[in-house]
């Protein structure tokens, strides 16, 4: 029996309504399977739990949760309890840099039975692979002066060793692909760090014959995702220009409720987190209809991760099938219930088995 | 009689095909307007001027254009002949900033006629209003070490009065529109510029009680311009999110052959200069079917300016009328050349008169 530790955060809104529905997914999973077990601790940290202990997480918090195979998050913030700068400081952004998951990856493809926004959007099947660590996201900066003078600086880092790992996870990952890697950048307006990123770039291109690379400004790459997504296969980008184009991802997709997420830690110190692209959502949590696919299709990405790619497979295809049936949430033009959804994908996994 | 001074740059590749064709549009409107003149200077500055030269304008150039009421500029550059970063740095960049045109407009409009990549459209009508001075784009920054230990900074600039006023002039012109102002931020991710960005927003708003006011992070605000771009009406943005959102427009637009913008000079010590978005698409010169309604659409943003906004509304009439009437480049479903679209254009606009 091959047992799997999950370290499993609901976080805030509709975080606590996902998760347990993709849990139920998962023990699905590990019926079909028969050989997998999946362990879960629960960890109640969320804008709540700042609200009652002054923190998101106890002391030993990242402690507690480092020993586990991965960590399944729903989704953090809440910004009428606590400010966006903590909630998702001390503990999103906190797991992702503490535990050096230094890449994230988002998948944005069409689904069979989802509608596009777009008119004719003829099956992309994009994966960005976003640097997770460093770039525009940085803490170094401050401001000068005061009143109508005042001047505030904001550093973005960028390290040889970050652009190098990203860069190179990219041309692994679309080598396993359709081996078309498109690299985003902003050199003809970013002085320094756009044109170290092409020159990284460019230079690992040189040990990846077999890859077919393209750089493109974040611009004219963005409008890609609306004019001709189909021409993408891996997308590597700094840590804003991925998350901007992983949104936009989503969006051509039909619903950011769909899409996926895993921030991924390569020097296997610590767990890679499972999260899913879309926000906590308030405003809907709480009636039953959020969509729990994002949360789903999240874990179908752990699955793939922690070696069981078959199961994931069997998965997003009961995801495609469920939304073929017309079993869909509001977000995406349906009527059904958060858990109506996940009850139809556990009976399509059944299906195939 | 009004007489404009126009100091004409139609730089590279296709550049040198539409600014032609806008000013015959141009000659026309001041025939229909009876007391308006245009006096134009040509000005060849381009990357085959840097060719020959060994610089993108000669050295007074500056001075040769500085006392014009407006300058019409086509594309710049052409990577086979002059690296991107000096046929832009050293003329159409160089020009933004030496004329402190600090703001840069970009509608987003749906036209009649043309078909949108967005099954759904909804008649949006969106005006980016990006600042264009500093911020993300700064040459301050650099490199310490080398190999794999090499670091690069790159320090984005913003203050307070330049923030200031391209947020004062998003308020002032939505409120000659629909009193509707979205600040595009990220300061959930991005922790010195973006928190201060907020603040002068939030402060400006208190002067203005009549704009309603939002603030949406950039990701989800491009995904916006995917899902709901009729919810937005002004966008007020940093350089660099403000480049990005105007090719998301132009993307949803249908073309970005048809993309205007505007770069305003405030302090009326200098002209403003009006190029459309698009590029000088070298693979495309010559042949006769660039699209010439970005440049003309541009030449309609310069009337408005000039105060001759009556004349500017005319012509955007007469682009719909031929758009509606399927006289139209490749680019956007037609087959008529540069030439005839720009007949048509004039043909329209004297039909209204
Ligand atoms: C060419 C480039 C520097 C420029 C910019 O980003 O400003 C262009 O993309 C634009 O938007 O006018
Ligand atoms: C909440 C925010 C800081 C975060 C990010 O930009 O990383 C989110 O947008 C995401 O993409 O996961």
């Amino acid at each position: 029996m091959k047992t799997l530790e999950l370290a499993v955060i609901p976080g805030d809104g509709i975080g606590k309504e996902v998760v347990p529905e993709a849990l139920r997914v998962l023990d699905a999973i590990a019926d079909i399977h028969g050989g997998l077990k999946f362990n879960y601790t629960h960890y109640p940290w969320s804008s709540e739990y700042y609200i009652e202990h002054g923190t998101m997480m106890p002391e030993n918090g990242l402690e507690l949760i480092k020993g586990s195979d991965a960590i399944f998050l729903g989704a953090v913030g809440d910004p009428n309890l606590v400010p966006d700068h903590i909630s998702l400081g001390e503990l999103l952004l906190r797991i992702r840099r503490e535990f050096e998951q230094v890449i994230n990856v988002r998948p944005a493809k069409q689904l069979r039975g989802m509608v596009s926004p777009l008119s004719n959007p003829k099956n992309f099947d994009i994966l960005i692979v976003r640097e997770n660590s460093e770039g525009e996201y940085s803490s170094s900066g401050g401001r000068v002066h005061n009143g109508i003078d005042e001047i505030v600086v904001q550093n973005a880092v960028f390290t040889k060793r970050g652009v190098s790992r990203v860069m190179e996870y990219g041309f692994e990952i679309a080598g396993k692909r359709n081996g078309h890697l498109t690299s985003a950048t902003k050199s003809n307006g970013i002085a320094h760090s756009m044109p170290f990123w092409d020159e990284v770039f460019k230079e690992m291109a040189a040990s990846y014959p077999a890859i077919k690379t393209r750089s493109e400004h974040i611009d004219a790459l963005s409008a890609f995702f609306v004019t001709r997504p189909e021409t993408l296969d891996v997308v590597v980008a700094s840590n804003l220009f991925g998350d901007i184009l992983s949104d936009l991802g989503a969006a051509i997709m039909g619903s950011i409720g769909i899409a996926p997420a895993a921030n991924i830690n390569l020097n296997g110190k610590y767990p890679s987190m499972f999260e899913p692209v879309h926000g906590s959502a308030p405003d809907i949590y709480g009636k039953g209809i959020a969509n729990p696919i994002g949360q789903i299709w999240t874990a179908k990405m752990m699955l793939d991760h922690l070696g069981e790619p078959e199961m994931g497979e069997i998965l997003l295809e009961a995801i495609e099938r469920t939304l073929e049936s017309g079993v869909k949430t509001g977000d995406i033009g349906g009527s059904s219930t958060t858990q109506e959804v996940t009850d139809a994908i556990i009976a399509a996994m059944k299906e195939q088995t």
